[in-house]
């Protein structure tokens, strides 16, 4: 049935006005004041004092990832539940196979699990591993399956670490098929070896965590994956900035013209390495995700970073391990399932710190946790807009409305939340997804199925530029025939 | 009557699709694919093979500009004529008062000067002087007149000079009005000492213009407004950027957080300082405007300061001089009349070096030679959009027209011409300003006096978190009774 | 007498080593290992365990200046004690004419004033107002009076403050001369704007103090002093650097190859902005100078710049005022008196936190101190080194003993100490100055008068290039005869 | 026999002064005004007019390199000959291991090498392989054989190619024996795909070198290997920074307070990438070298650098090869040996261009071709120094002296000079070499076997900060018992 957002503010990445809102079909129809409608048709759902905002894409989670010998507790069900209770009604996950695995029979995998879905999702591949079918199998699924982003771990040494020469074939890869690499920066040698020597000095515990990780492991990772991309003119996206010297290699690439984009999760944006130091070892396993949380003069950073445009998205890396799966590393940090939750809180967490605390308009807010993914990842207008003609994927935002973070409301399957006892002054109140209205007020209507699958052409509007500067570029032979 | 686009590709600042344009009253009303229209009341245009995009906004000219004891040989029709014939369709002037006059009479006077613009036209209000008086006609023209810019000149000295309390107060009550204070940085002081001291050492002619104005004479006023600004929690615009320096000013302040923008000209983007050298004089004082033309490498780091959102916006300062003007300097070069033409040319510049070039993308090009003025100014959506409830101000563009530019054939009343020789691949072919053709394949259809009066209100996005921040920074005193 | 150092450890600027130091007539005559001397002339002092390093020289104090309607606590003999007790062995104080006051006039006064020292002592001579007899008494002082510094404060407008014309026409002299400028870098119209906003809304106590120059107030100046000073090809030295901004300033001209140099005050480096909290109105008011102590932030960001040579000098602007004469500004903060002490506890405080710290090598220690000071002022070698041939001025360094800094013990004449409670293990336990133990375990040996005026010559080593610079810059015109 | 110099001008990397310098047994024994010596016993040189300089120190050259199928044209001979024929006393060779030899082994090889050299000379020794015995052997090679730096190829992919794992471990094992890790900065991934991508393209002519190294190749490098050891908390020096992005990278790390040194050539600051367009393949392939030479706008900025004190060093790479050995690579770039000469031509160079440029002044040129490597590499005040007790390894300049560059008079067996046709004012009349006069106004005074092995002890002076900063960074685990 068609619904009717009435007197409503629409606020878009641009722009903030009175409007009435038609959704048919799982489409935006009609956008205008004081719409007529015949009522009969139509729910009429009163908006008024309310925004209406493009739904949240999420894109950076795992659900039910099989990751560090168990798997994650948010399956796609669940998690995607979480994500509408949000307001976000689109995520992006990621097919990881296996080193030596086919491409295509970890998206296929990957594409059953995620039948159940509730919202939307599509997914980025990560290639773990090269050779002649992995080459082959990236085109299959630019061209045939909607994939136009391809992810590379650098960090996870002995597991899914993606080397140099990987990066070079795949980055060229992505730029033959007009898709885009997306890099978790952290040079997984240093990792490995920070890693042993904590545990030969007796520090086992979470504490040890951040000291395996510091700040340059990541700022490295970025500026080589950055260097590389720069390198064979490919464009890139970083997953996660955690710290300042991720922003400012990333700026630096900006500076010179090169078109790379970064992501910051809600938790890094608020959350400190304090954590780490906590006395009861299950709060401060919960907190073990990678990159870690980190010292508070990086939020800032990141802040200023993602309301100037360093930054372009904002994700969560939502991949929830509970209690008795972090205890996996008891008595070993390196063996605590590395994640946290946060597909439900995501966008509260961004109203309240950011909008609240006077650091991005309400137009930023939606250009950073919904439109400019749907820009960089090609699914704009389609996802990402309110917008005659875009999916009907819609979250309705209750500005004075506001609740305390908890594990003992939320819906993810785990038991902390890392928001825990955060107050936020501005919450969804509905999150309509293609066109039906998926959550309310805190019960969920939306069912396992719903969600659909969402093709990504390649192509995205950058390459104009770079595919323009690479044929300038080419290079040519000197002739000396005749010297 | 109305005009419908037919067959097109639309271009905006984040989207290319195709879709007919229908125009009707002056707004385009109706966006889609084979719009079906009743072909009597409407004239259909062929666009098949050409884009549609929203007409130039020229964010900087001076026409008909009383300046060094001479007035600026565009006058607003011939100056607006020139915009139309290049696809703009709405220039910003300034209005620029004497120090000491009112500024409500200086704006009447400009209103009265531009009744016979043939293109939508609006005002900068330049602040030359300060007292009560003009504190309270800021807020007229803010309020009443549609005024949300004014204009600082950081040059000039025993002139038009804005000094730093000037500067303070000013920018203060800018905030306090919800507008945006515009700078030409320049420091006065040092261009003033090295003018006499040229002039001292014999050097008389063109070549010592630029001798006079070296970067950090620019760099050293933009770092200057952007501090006040930023310390007073005030946005800023800074004009006609042209050394490196300044971007740099510009990035270090956005990588804090603060709300600067930067404008560059299609001069500085394209013509380097070796045109003070040529043995013609006229030649060389055809180039003088300030700040001037710069060495090449500063070019590079303009244009990738534009493709990466550093700066936002593009101009031409179109000041028009002619031969006999410019030889009131001809053996002093501080007395040449400063500024040259262009408000025709920068389309056609901006395509071929920036989208035929690799360095901006096409969508990136509506960005930067319209839709960025028109948010940055609060024009947007009525300006700077190819949108259903737009004002119909469109430039019809044919990626695969070219010509040469010449002094020979172009609009402006002066014999020269900065791009001369250029050969562009890219050219309007027609250009609708409210609705109406007003320029089609070289020949002018619009009328002195067709131009509107563009009011731009106060209180552009951007300030939602300005107005925040101001009131979570405020300070507070200690309380020390009970000490 | 002769007094011989004997079987210390060396530590300079460059190299720590074991010898014996052998001192006479003022001189440092002989260092070498088991030093043959005639015991009955010689008065040997056992060093073993300790370090000989160069006395420290203060490039930055104030004694009995005349300031704000009062006159500076500590005197030139109170003063130069402190100094002594801490290890400093020549300090630079400031000749500060009043507006319209001849520089000569001043000059004598301050002569006259500074007789009673018991360090080595010399001036930089500030310009607070021009003209020709300014220009003209500049070149005196630097060739007969051993004057080849010159002070400009951007700050206390309505008072000393030099506005740009000032600092363009005094940096062009000093170029001439041979001389370097230095600047207090605060943008003086700021300030003045906010102290009058901060009293207007009632808050009057110190904690208006740092609200009225935040640390954009002091980049500005910085930014705006170096600009000039390139532009000019001039040498330039920042006095008290206080914060990041001034940092990236300096190290963005140095980047250019300009030859800028910074000095961070002893009590910038350690205390921070909370001191302005303090609910006792005499304890906050003790901490008013300027700039003001800062964010934590900035303290680290000041240490990596002494490190890695961005800032040069370590200073104190030992500027003492008691009590009674904060107190003048009990009910408006911008009347309490600019100024804390520091000549004292200088080295010890950088010994602790530095050295111990691990942010500094001793010998970069020394170079921080002392020897730096010596070059960039072209005191060196006959300061700042342990060397033959150099002046006794000696500091005896005891790494292991420490002691608590405390104004219960220190030697200045007000009841405050910024340092107050700090435990420090390093400490001073004999000055020698000009030959002569001077202070020793806590007795004070020197004489009023005993202190000598330290001639400094112009054209220190960086001229070299400078003047080599200038000659190969030098402007020329366009031959257009031909043309 | 002892040598007096008489009545000349000394000039170290911080003084300039007038004085005689006395060198008897190998040493500098004496400097003052008008020495009193035994005419008989003292060889008296008169070098009024002419400036006594500490010799140079050349940090990097390769003499008789096996590499890339053949050998390095100038042995320890050829090569040390035209050292002191340049005015370099000192040579930092390199011990390069195969993968897999034994460093002992290899270093042993070296030592048997280099005993006819007529310089002194001592050695990096390369880390290009690992195990225990490399492990073991870096311990006995610093602390037996005086070898305080190990370098490591981050090149050379499938030949001597560096690995992060190798840089981890043994910039690991550098800090634990207090020498200092070096870095050939390039990332040898990109340069083999680079490779493979121009001869598959059939461009195969030097014109292809530095395309397959471009800019970020080594900008990335330099990034990694800084992040990596400012990680672990040890110190690096990187070998022949060649462009801005390197530079970039150096100061980042600087400005965080961490020990990163680099070197630049002569050749990079003054020879540009145009030799690699040259119509002769002999001359382009003349200039094979890596990093291969840069656009010009890089050498301003490594000139800056050398100025300001980001880079330290200068060195030559000096690695010849003649004509027919370059034409191994005649039909594929890569196959061409790498390596150009210079030894001879370093100080005359950096004269011509740095001090006579303006961009240096003579102490700085003292400092950058000869005291900087003596203090980083340990060897400091025996090298680098005119200071008493010194070796007496002086350079004798004529400033006034000219001459121009050519292979036609150089002393290396080598066809080419990169430097051909370069007029220089300012050379070298005599070089003193271990007190003993080797090479006089073109003469070649010394023999084979005069150069002595330097030994270089462990620990330099930076090592007391780092030794404390990782004291105090101790990573602590979180006492969780009474949670």
């Amino acid at each position: 049935m068609a619904i009717l957002l009435r007197g409503g503010t629409v606020v878009t990445h641009e722009m903030t006005y009175k409007a009435d809102v038609l959704c048919e079909d799982g489409k935006i129809t009609k956008i205008g004041e004081d719409l007529a409608v015949n009522e009969s048709d139509v729910e009429i759902v009163d908006v008024s004092e309310k925004l209406i905002m493009p739904g949240g894409i999420d894109p950076h989670t795992h659900m039910q990832l099989p990751f560090m010998g168990t798997v994650a507790a948010d399956d796609f069900a669940s998690g995607t539940a979480a994500a509408l209770a949000g307001g976000t009604t689109t995520i992006i996950d990621f097919v990881i196979p296996s080193p030596g695995q086919p491409l295509m029979e970890a998206y296929q995998q990957w594409r059953d699990w995620s039948e159940k879905s509730m919202s939307n999702y599509t997914f980025h591949v990560a290639i773990t591993w090269w050779d002649d079918s992995v080459h082959k199998d990236m085109e299959t699924l630019a061209t045939e399956y909607g994939i136009n982003s391809f992810k590379h771990f650098m960090a996870y040494k002995n597991a899914i670490m993606a080397t140099d020469d990987i990066l070079v074939s795949s980055f060229t890869r992505c730029m033959e098929l007009g898709a885009i690499a997306t890099v978790h920066a952290e040079n997984g040698e240093l990792v490995y070896h920070l890693q042993q020597q904590l545990m030969e000095k007796g520090i086992t515990g979470p504490e040890a965590h951040p000291l395996s990780r510091p700040p340059m492991v990541e700022g490295e990772a970025a500026y080589r994956a950055i260097s590389i991309a720069e390198t064979l003119g490919a464009p890139l996206y970083l997953v996660h900035c955690s710290v300042e010297e991720s922003v400012d290699a990333i700026r630096y690439a900006q500076q010179r013209g090169h078109h790379v984009y970064g992501e910051v999760l809600a938790g890094h944006l608020t959350v400190d390495d304090s954590v780490y130091q906590d006395v009861s070892w299950e709060r401060a396993a919960a907190h073990v995700m990678s990159p870690p949380f980190r010292p508070k003069k990086h939020q800032d950073v990141l802040w200023k970073a993602l309301q100037s445009g360093t930054l372009q998205t904002t994700a969560t890396d939502h991949c929830a391990f509970c209690n008795e799966q972090k205890a996996m590393g008891k008595d070993n940090f390196t063996q605590i399932p590395n994640g946290t939750a946060g597909v439900e809180e995501r966008l509260a967490v961004l109203w309240e710190k950011g909008v609240n605390g006077g650091k991005i308009t309400p137009n930023e807010f939606v250009a950073v946790t919904s439109t400019n993914a749907a820009k960089i990842f090609n699914m704009y207008p389609a996802k990402g807009a309110v917008r005659e003609g875009s999916d009907a994927d819609i979250v309705i935002w209750d500005p004075k409305g506001s609740k305390v973070i908890s594990a003992e409301t939320h819906m993810s399957n785990i038991e902390t939340n890392i928001f825990e006892g955060m107050e936020v002054t501005g919450v969804p109140v509905m999150t309509i997804c293609n066109g039906n209205i998926a959550w309310q007020n805190g019960e969920l209507l939306a069912k396992a199925g719903d969600g659909k699958y969402v093709m990504r052409p390649t192509y995205a509007n950058f390459y104009q530029s770079l595919q323009k500067r690479k044929a300038l570029a080419e290079p040519k032979a000197v002739d000396r025939t005749s010297a």
